[in-house]
């Protein structure tokens, strides 16, 4: 449970009132109540209003919310308001603003624009912290801390090269350290003095913000980076814990983002929170993905949904309605796959700037007769009937996908093979063939422990960081089942290539050695012919992207190429390794091989979906204390028939039982309480 | 009459004899008078001839030109010479140069340079200006005075960022009031002084040119530009009108050119100009459209084609020639739509820098036996024929379609619902279906008198400006015919929506609620399904881009949407309002449903084409003092029949009469004297 | 022969032991014994090695270097060092940093990054050279001095502004010759002092690298940034000359490299060598142009390939493999065409860094047991089979076609008539209908001896330098054939336009007048229609770009435009001039006309291929003394009959003789020494 104050899905998201005159504050309070909304996120972007001068605060409208709010039952999940420094501070320390890629000092304006390691934004940012927590501290309608919001994006300037040079003494200790680890001797780099650092960027290393001529210093600023905002996190979290010893402190992350190792900053966070904000043209599997990343940030943990959009997005370039049904849908599959709130942005639309025609809970005409209002209070009135049920429930999983940052960031820095390689995208095809089939899958870093699951995945394993491969040979013979994909044992942590032959510190375990990758254009490929077609496979399927040419050394060869100069050589290949088996696919495959692996190897090891459904229909089940709770959510335009078997399920939202065949309405959700558990209640 | 030395539809245009030998320019006389050019534009770009440095102005070569020109019968259009500034002002006073959007002070270079703020260049241009005056200012060849060059750009200094909180302060007197309009409590940008108030470019406030995170200063610096660059046209018109009191004074436009409201800047010219370069790939309606523009911005009043090129220009990306005849056609569109003057940019051919494949009259071959020659010395013979034929005479329209700056800045910088919202865009559709029936139609700005029209047009009315409501439901109550289309009455001049309910200060004109704005991809569309298809109407037409969903309240629904989950919900609607009518459509439409729409209302209205004629012939009529002159124009590659009907019409140019079925060539022109009007002559 | 050491193809390429430790070394020189490498360039980027602070240098370990490849017999190619300054340098002096087209100061980063104007720069180069060569200038082992690497890029900092200005007082003399070159009182431009010049580039006179607002000082810039990197080139020659008399100087080119004229550089190498990087989609053609260019550039003399990939490349998008054999026959079509080194960038793969994905001999396996190394092994053991056969040996052609950077240049910055100009595409295009037949061609520069020849291109000779004109008509009055194309003798090499009609000075010997061009959208064009089509010429041919609209003055019409206004009119003319003919061609052609344009052309000059061989196969002769060597390549993925005719032809690698018919298969090369000549061996 995130807070005691939190004992259903808490239902809400972010209120801005600063922006209104008092007398609307009172017709949100009614509409809120409407709504059944119970959590509001207050004072994200007010930095300005609170602290109107370098030595004036002034708290008195907020007091005024949050009596306001908690008169009404509403619990906070208040912001330390440090999101967007006052134009004051940014006119008077321009150490504030940052430098951006191109090298330029950014003026005054937009958010997030903070340099991490301004002096003058460090000082005040915990200065406010400090101060709200000890206002707002022991409030009773406090429910969780919400430190700044969406950290992200990179600073080049003076002081984060100053901060940089110490993050590497620390990090290597000595510059001969350094100059090997980025093999300076290449192109005359070598430093002799940690001044001669400079931040790679457009006016250094960079040719774009991918392509850099120096891989290993790249990387290490990403590294840096993400560290660097994560020391600001924690100077606000120690500056709250100080004064609120007993309130969650999160910060809203984004999912798959780039530029923040969140495997670094999970542990750093009491519970986890992000902001969902799928494109017209998201698959609705790569939103699953993000939110089994987010769960699997903290080992599991249920996460909050802190922000999505009611209705329309503003900064798509083509802004659609969600349509009639899906805001709860989505709603909805975020707490399948482990969410314990539902939360917006926004409850009251702005009325200027840019995010003024972003969806709201309450939109422009301001009265509760709208559609989308209308939908909302439909959720609220849902979630209210849905109560604890699933609160703090866990999704179980025996199957996990291996994501890892620096893997991310050495290949989107990586100078050739091919500038289509995507490491996000492998890894979301990958889970996209487990969530199509609806086999439960946790999305975990280098770090997890792997003895827990029965097969491993770990596409595109380019960067092998210390210990990894032993660990993963350990994982395998103990009766593990481990695939990988081409390019994969490439280089070790510091983006060096291992020497000797790839894969590098997989070769043992995989059984092969990668002589060379062939790199094919856009538009061409090869084709991976199966020895062997039973199993369910096919006895082809198609490949492209990279060719990695194989040679089997002890493995077992799976498939091999049709095409080429390296026809008949192998692409899979699967390696008995004490109790378990090492898969490679030494190829960018298409979906259907994809799904045949994944389905063969699941079969192989037991490993089921909670329901067998048509497709477009997702299915997840959380478990608590021996209470089960399936998910069944029609993703389709059109109604689908479901077949729920001989068990008996209650609604866990309308007061009814569910047994055999049931047809789902288009994007309908059902919460089944499995009969077994029942009982519990 | 723009100048009692203009007793004819003056005929030249930009004259650079600075850039040639003397021997050149007495050949240059003998080719005027070849080809019958009677005016010329002088000193447009010689400012650091006239002025070569700090203290020494030098204008003998000047004089030079200025009396051969008149002993050769030329008029005068002189040029104040600022558009550039010299190279030796840039050197010395760095001031005089721009910082660009991305905030680089710019070095030397090109032209249009100088930033309007810049101490050193208001102060060198008011003095030119005045020197030439006294000079020159009563010579008697000087028919027009042409300050500057082309206005245009943006500039992003620091200078400018004060004179911009100097205009911030003159509109809104105090910062509260600017934080009001800018609604900066949202992401905390409260202004607490005017300094920390920056120009909002790529370092600040803008993702790229169009993408602003706060609209409100984007499109106050839009506003502040525009008018900052009128300032330095103040400075010079001031200085002139002390010397030269009775030579009207301009500046020539671009026709829609978006950085400057050339409805703000009309009431300071005496007389429109402009230049008009159509792209191989307008469309001639577009070209009408400026024309109309220009025409509306002081009311109707004949305004002056101040450049145009005579075969092919150089900065397209494909500068293909103009065909033969098309020089004369859209030579004679520009006057069949109000133009009395015909110009050249250029009267001779550059040696040397980007301009020299720019087409001139006098080719780099340096005689008379060119195509380009002929051509433009034939149009020199027909408009001395024409004489003083419709000098000074208006195009009469009872229709009018409203277009305003502020509208299009806005909607530009808009984050959301759709990238592809495109004011210009809408209006110039609507333009279409009138230019298409040869229906007369003024461009009018929102200040305009609304009631001396019977159908008035205001596509995409995004932002409704104070009063414009009131004024519209007037002329609607007396009895007019309104027309508006989706996301319309959206803001306030602040860009602050107008809360309760779109379409916000229209609604009780409309008569609707328009509750959300669907955004659709490109490719995707919608169906407008009449309610009934008498009155000419199909039975169905297409839409996409947004879809209005919309509630009629006590409007007469017309068509509703085909397709999606708002199918049957109103799209186009018609609302009774006192002795008029107010309609709405509520997407974006065909072509069709367009050209179907302003066929009914002009029917119903009783306003008819001045002739009717084949498609892609164009027919207007300008008037005067009871004489009519009819202009008919055929755009299309093939001969066309056409019926002048029962009425004798004198050819204005050749020595005859013409009256029912006449065959005009491609490309041809017939300007037509009314016969009941002729007798004037 | 480059140097008495290199008696043979010399085979190695780019050694970089200094990023590995002294272990590897051992290994390294087995492997190159293995391959049969006998070069090697070494100390490309050890600046920072070789110099570690501002006073010290050292040279042990080059010592070692050193020594171990002579014990190896391996023959050094030395270089200076200086394509990338080290770090301490950047940070102590950023004089040394360019300011890129931007204008913005570059900080530490990449390679090629030093300011040619930098005292900082030019000193310290120098003074490595001159320690380099006082060093190894006498050592036993070294063979060719290769001085910097890939000089390249541009820079636009303040001290190559004060460089620039200087250039163009002693190219100019004064002010008012620069103001007219430039034509100046366009835009008011004049300069009145020299430091109001400032250089061209995205902050003053240009909107992008290509468009910009004055040709004239861009093309000097050009011009002048050529001649200040080859004044650093000069620097360290002269230096090493100082020391080290005998050893050949050279540094690498590119090809068809457009920011250096390297026409104006080949004087002063005492050899060319050159970089050969085909992209995936590089024609064999265009890779052979290169060739030819390159041998051009020294009237003839065999160069080095001093660098190509033995597999695949890393900083293309797609970094495909060199197929089985790929390697080899570019390698010897290189030789075929002049080179007398094979060499590769780079013997051992990169660990880290951004070239680590680019090919080597010894890749990351780092054991001999890889396809690469075996084919390089291979061509290792073939070159030492070759010996000297062919070494010094030139091409003879009788064909030349016309080549000018400055043309370059010049139509590169042209605004108008089209963007599409390509000056370099449609050299290629006229090589390759050369190349496509085998028959030998030079290319060669403006100051070449055209009298050898009998047939001549000059294609899109937009610029006719000063005598260039005079030149031709000698040329052709002696009986020459020469041909050019469109929008041709336009301007002068001050890129002023030649008045008086276009092709200007080339109108006498063309005998025709170009009274417009027009140009054509892409996708669109027109017809060449043949007014006679015996020859082997068809009836019919397309083009488009540009359409010269022509009229023969004295010339004979050979076909004309099919469509448009100016069908009927010329487009291909030819002129009888003396004893020669002068071809003019005003329009863009397909390949099919120029392809018969060349083999009517050439069979009237009895110009003939050295064999008649299938599409695809490529043919070429190297003659030495007597000595011909037939090379036979066949390109294609198919084999190939080939008919060597009655003559006997010695195998020069394997022990065998061949006449009459053979197989060729796919991707094999046969050199054949000619019989006749077999003697002398």
């Amino acid at each position: 449970m995130i807070h005691p104050r939190l004992h259903k899905i808490a239902y809400g998201g972010d209120y801005n009132p600063e922006q209104w005159p008092r007398e609307v504050w009172d017709d949100d309070m009614r509409l809120f109540r409407l709504a059944g909304i119970d959590i509001a996120t207050i004072g994200v972007f007010s930095w300005s209003l609170l602290q109107p001068s370098e030595d004036t605060y002034d708290f008195d409208w907020l007091d005024d919310v949050v009596e306001r709010l908690h008169a009404t039952g509403i619990a906070l999940c208040l912001a330390t308001a440090t999101a967007a420094h006052p134009a004051w501070m940014a006119h008077r320390h321009p150490d504030v603003l940052r430098v951006d890629f191109d090298g330029r000092r950014r003026a005054y304006g937009q958010r997030h624009n903070s340099c991490p390691s301004s002096p003058t934004y460090r000082r005040y940012a915990k200065e406010l912290a400090g101060r709200l927590a000890e206002r707002y501290g022991a409030h009773p309608a406090l429910a969780v801390w919400h430190v700044n919001n969406e950290y992200g994006g990179r600073c080049y300037c003076g002081a984060c090269a100053a901060s940089f040079r110490t993050w590497l003494q620390r990090r290597y200790g000595d510059l001969d350290t350094v100059n090997e680890a980025w093999n300076t001797r290449f192109w005359s780099h070598t430093f002799y003095a940690w001044d001669e650092i400079v931040p790679p960027n457009l006016l250094s290393e960079h040719l774009d913000e991918r392509r850099t001529t120096f891989q290993g210093i790249s990387l290490d600023y990403a590294r840096f980076n993400s560290d660097n905002l994560l020391a600001c996190y924690l100077l606000e979290r120690d500056a709250i814990r100080e004064h609120s010893s007993d309130v969650p402190i999160t910060t809203n992350m984004m999912g798959s983002y780039e530029p923040l190792d969140y495997f670094a900053w999970a542990p750093h966070l009491d519970v986890i929170s992000w902001d969902s904000y799928p494109a017209l043209d998201t698959p609705v599997s790569t939103t699953a993905f993000r939110h089994d990343l987010m769960r699997g940030l903290k080992d599991g943990q249920p996460f909050m949904l802190m922000e999505q959009t009611p209705s329309q997005q503003n900064w798509q370039p083509y802004n659609s309605l969600k349509r009639p049904g899906v805001m709860r849908l989505w709603s909805l599959q975020a707490v399948a796959r482990g969410a314990d709130t539902v939360m917006f942005f926004q409850l009251r639309r702005s009325r200027g700037a840019c995010e003024k025609f972003h969806g709201a809970v309450i939109e422009h005409a301001g009265h509760e007769h709208t559609r989308v209002f209308r939908e909302c209070a439909e959720l609220g009135a849902e979630l209210e009937a849905l109560g604890d049920t699933v609160l703090g429930a866990r999704v179980e999983a025996r199957v996990a996908i291996v994501f890892d940052w620096d893997t991310w960031w050495a290949l989107r820095y990586s100078s050739g093979p091919s500038v289509d390689l995507d490491y996000l995208g492998e890894v979301l095809a990958w889970h996209r063939a487990l969530f199509d089939r609806n086999l439960p899958v946790d999305v975990v870093g280098v770090d997890a422990d792997l003895a827990r699951y029965d097969l491993v995945f770990a596409p595109l394993l380019y960067m092998v960081k210390p210990g990894f491969a032993a660990k993963l040979e350990a994982y395998v013979a103990g009766g593990g089942r481990f695939v990988t994909t081409y390019f994969s044992g490439i280089v070790d942590e510091r983006d060096l290539v291992t020497l000797g032959g790839y894969p590098g510190e997989l070769r043992a375990l995989l059984g092969i050695w990668v002589e060379e990758t062939d790199a094919l254009l856009p538009g061409s490929g090869n084709r991976i012919v199966m020895h062997d077609s039973s199993d369910g496979f096919a006895t082809e399927y198609a490949c492209d992207l990279l060719c990695d040419i194989v040679h089997a050394e002890s493995a077992e060869i799976v498939a091999v190429y049709g095409d080429d100069f390296y026809a008949g050589t192998p692409v899979v290949t699967k390696h008995r390794y004490g109790n378990g088996e090492a898969w490679y696919v030494g190829s960018r495959t298409d979906a259907a091989f994809r799904t045949d692996l994944v389905t063969a190897l699941c079969a192989d090891a037991g490993i089921a979906a909670p329901l067998t459904v048509p497709s477009g229909v997702e299915v997840t089940r959380r478990e608590r204390d021996g209470r089960r709770v399936l998910f069944v959510l029609n993703h389709n335009d059109a109604p689908c028939d479901v077949d729920l078997g001989p068990s008996v399920f209650r609604d866990a939202v309308r007061d009814r039982q569910l047994t055999g065949a049931v047809v789902l309405p288009p994007k309908e959700v059902l919460i089944l309480v499995e009969r077994s558990t029942t009982q519990l209640r």
